[in-house]
């Protein structure tokens, strides 16, 4: 209470009106930040432990190197995970901050809205092989394996959904930060 | 001249002290946008279109409608389509106002992230789809269908490349209010 007085009289004194403060959202956005990386990283273990051996007539692996659907998924993955513990450190230390720089706003909104859209493409095209893999595509002969490899299609299947987390979350973050740059225009 | 004369006389006379006034950017904005609904209609025209009947022993068609993938994008042009036409609305109006309402570009970029997600993993969908039909997998015994269909996959390809067009303008779209948003912080 007494750091919220000390504003509203703190203002005043710059010869401006009173205004009352953006709010911070920070807490929610390293938060969020958080929910990226684990889901980043949970849908690369789970990727990346995909394979499965299967003993037909002969032996043959299900391998997520097998598609350049999942090789795109995993690059993306990696990166959002990187992309996201740079941002937690910057989300970190605007949470102290009382009111954080437009400028990383507009930083965090930009590369924040790039990511989404590559995590979006990324969960889509292996989305789409999986859905392949699993209903099959009788007008052109393409025959379903979950049948036969079931493990391998519910790591699949599974990192593809954590993907889709990490790609609405990236928007939610998008929002976020527009929404802390917009209260900031009231001034 | 006599417009920014004015502009920086009648600025101190409010109690504050001069500022230079955010850029107007929906003339780009409105140019993009414009972009946004000529690919998702140019892409839409191109996937609707993309039936082929091909008389192999038997007579056999290749349509878009044969996979979930491009029912998907085919739904999310769609609605891109409709949503271009609406924001193009505001953009247009918001070109005259000489200082549009930060609340505008706040909702722009909520909807515009949200769009750019959909169409994002939309066109990653179809275009793995696509691929798998060009280059088949030999992994799981994909056959490749360009070779056959070959103006259907010239259809579906170019439908997915100008979807990407879409999907990045949106992107950028988002970048373009939330520049806009920050450089009304400046006061």
């Amino acid at each position: 209470m007494a750091s919220t007085d000390e504003q509203t009289k703190t203002a005043p004194e710059s010869g401006y009106p009173p205004r009352r403060s953006p709010p911070n959202l920070f807490g929610i956005d390293f938060g969020l930040r958080l929910l990226v990386f684990a889901s980043a990283v949970t849908a690369l273990v789970v990727l990346v432990t995909s394979k499965q051996t299967k003993t037909i007539p002969i032996s043959r692996d299900a391998k997520f190197q097998h598609s350049p659907a999942f090789i795109y998924l995993l690059v993306a993955l990696a990166v959002t995970c990187l992309y996201s513990i740079v941002t937690m450190f910057a989300s970190f230390f605007a949470i102290s901050s009382p009111s954080p720089s437009p400028k990383l706003l507009f930083h965090l909104i930009l590369f924040d809205a790039v990511m989404a859209g590559v995590m979006a493409s990324a969960t889509g095209t292996a989305g789409s092989v999986a859905y392949v893999g699993l209903k099959g595509n009788s007008h052109v002969n393409w025959n379903k394996i979950c049948n036969l490899y079931d493990k391998f299609c519910w790591h699949i299947g599974s990192s593809t959904a954590v993907s889709l987390v990490a790609s609405i979350t990236l928007v939610l973050l998008v929002v976020i930060s527009a929404y802390s740059l917009y209260r900031r225009t009231n001034c």
